[in-house]
């Protein structure tokens, strides 16, 4: 009877395999002003050109980048100043041979004129005319109309994750309004006998419910909306009916509870009373973290965290995190691709075959950034609190020995 | 004239030291439910250990770890199982000598037990009887009441950002509230004729109002709120007026639009119109966004950022962001004293004397972090949405070279 109730391990590289299946969701048009952190689910085109005028990139004089040639600090040219452009107002006027105006940054280039004289090396010789120290090649200080952004050109990508600077970009070409993908509703279950709210004080072997509040914490983080659906007891009725529930009303359904492999097998046998269930994993080489649980169920993404909170959020962080964000519809993922290294400041050994992910303090000391283990055989909650990131250790690897450089998640 | 309007510049470190004098805002309190990303106004103090009671850290069978000296593959011992420890359940029993009782993870150790044999290295004999193989020191999979948090202990300082990992920790030991510092409302105006809204189309000489959009974003991600003041006219009374709406209703006051001299001079007439008026940088030594001004106005951080949304921007990230992050309360930055490196892929110009801030694409290829310049004289918003963040040169540097290391900013 030995190593009973065991189920096949697969690696979290399998895992990530198996949720590709999943799709990013409806879509819904947003204000500009509620875009931030949204995913794009159109191309964005401009409708103009961008500057729509040529315009100056300094403060200066604009001219004829020939009327320069051969100007220097001992040599200047002098021009002739017929005019000053304005901020927002329309230069009509036409450059002439040895003409220049007057322009501020961002002030329309007026006809004739391709370049820009910057004021610093410019001087007044009177009222009337300057003298310019400096040869300029033709659209030196100029941007020309169109040079940003061309009528017609595709600005944003469909899956485009809106940053600070997207939501500028939208501003310049004049949309009020985008089309984005729904954010994801993600239902979550905490089950045991042994869980209590919050609110109420636990009595011997009851434990207060921590998984709510990070696993839903974590959702807000990746851009969904939690639902909590309660705390489930043991039985397969409660399971049952508060997953029916998350179904019925979110778009991925999280339970964290099946740290022990009654509870795991108890999951296991609810969600496959569901007429359209897949189990995809059911156990996984990586510490924390082995007791988990991937499944489709109804179309929609299901996942069996274990019950110790550092295990759940450390799987929660590594594998429900991209479902959210495969759901979320985001094609475009650099800070995920941006590995930050870091290392070790002492041993941490660790056995091939098994991806381990260990709680580090971080530290930048002359310019070397060290991890510092945070050792511990309780791993509790506390521990992720002093806890800056998370180091990997490959499933290939046998640990890091001090000053190896290792890859760490920041949490 | 030569040089003329020109202002002492002054440089970021300056600029930096210059902000420690904003103190941070008044304090209230919130639902553990929304206080994510909140900032700790006070010392959070446990009233209880953690955990109330010994608890296993495996399945498997708790038991006097001196019973199983000596037990190995080859040799086990016999011991007597003479009950199952429910979870959420008070263990009432004692274990005798050669006794162990069935226990999950997390259930509690009960009375004359000092260990836990995982499941693993068991095996029934008969129903009442099990061999365990593997020798046990005292305590061996076994949290103690108390090993994670001692009564009275403070698990939480004055100062902390709430991560998922923290409100964890307020739940576990059962904070339904926590008093955070108040979140710092920001007044934005857009000052410039040339300024037009984004719903607006703009005539020859005219923009749309981008930095409205790409500042108020900026405030959101630290954690504020942006209130938008309107866009203000090249003229003292507009901008007067919006200035005292600002700093009546919000905590800090940001202008963008002061990139040519002219319209700095006229800001900068504004602010000391105000009786308590300190100007504390006027130009930084800083490329993009030499024309930076900041001030501090009745208690307040006012901020003058150049027109040009790039400029506007990048100077926003490294100079409003901190600013915020001070009235916001924030004391652990670990997220800001963690710079991440990457390798130029080719050669970046800079002039010493001045911190030049390029726009770069970060590309990772066989573990090494390279970071793409993203060239182009007009530094426009299209080149920032292309860009993963800023690569700093610093004051004394002349550049980098090709193959060389700096700090990268995600942006």
């Amino acid at each position: 009877m030995k190593m009973k109730g065991f189920f096949k391990v697969q690696t979290p590289q399998q895992l990530y395999q198996r949720i590709n299946r999943f799709k990013p969701l409806s879509t819904e048009t947003v204000f500009l002003e509620e875009s931030l952190h949204r995913v794009l689910s159109e191309d964005v085109i401009s409708p103009a050109n961008l500057p729509e005028f040529p315009r100056s990139t300094v403060d200066g004089f604009a001219l004829k980048a020939k009327d320069t040639y051969g100007a220097s600090e001992k040599n200047p040219v002098l021009l002739q100043i017929v005019a000053e452009i304005q901020m927002g107002q329309i230069s009509e006027i036409t450059i002439k041979d040895g003409e220049a105006v007057k322009i501020a940054t961002g002030g329309m280039v007026p006809n004739g004129a391709d370049a820009v004289e910057m004021v610093e090396y410019t001087e007044w010789v009177d009222g009337q005319t300057i003298h310019a120290f400096k040869t300029l090649s033709p659209l030196e200080n100029v941007i020309q109309a169109g040079e940003d952004i061309r009528a017609g050109e595709i600005v944003l990508k469909k899956g485009c994750l809106l940053r600070s600077q997207e939501l500028g970009l939208l501003a310049a070409i004049g949309r009020t309004e985008v089309r984005v993908f729904l954010r994801p509703k993600v239902g979550i279950i905490s089950s045991g006998d042994e869980i209590v709210p919050v609110e109420q004080t636990p009595s011997s072997g009851e434990v207060r419910d921590i998984n709510r509040h990070t696993i839903a914490s974590m959702v807000k983080e990746t851009g969904g909306v939690p639902l909590f659906l309660g705390i489930a007891k043991d039985r397969f009725d409660d399971l049952r009916e508060k997953m029916e529930w998350g179904l019925r009303e979110s778009d991925m359904v999280v339970i964290t509870g099946g740290s022990s492999v009654g509870t795991l097998d108890l999951v296991s046998e609810v969600i496959q009373s569901f007429s359209k269930t897949e189990i995809l994993v059911h156990g996984l080489s990586i510490r924390p973290g082995k007791p988990t649980l991937l499944a489709e169920i109804e179309g929609k993404p299901f996942l069996g965290l274990p019950g110790h909170p550092v295990s759940a959020m450390v799987i929660f962080h590594l594998f429900g995190k991209p479902i959210l964000k495969i759901l979320s519809g985001i094609s475009n993922k650099t800070e995920s691709t941006i590995r930050l290294r870091a290392k070790a400041s002492r041993n941490i050994p660790s056995i091939a075959g098994r991806e381990d992910y260990v709680r580090v303090k971080l530290e930048e000391k002359d310019g070397i950034l060290w991890a510092h283990p945070i050792f511990g055989k309780s791993g509790t909650i506390f521990h992720l609190v002093q806890a800056d990131g998370l180091m990997k250790i490959g499933i290939d690897e046998e640990g890091l020995e001090e000053g190896e450089e290792g890859e760490v998640i920041l949490i």
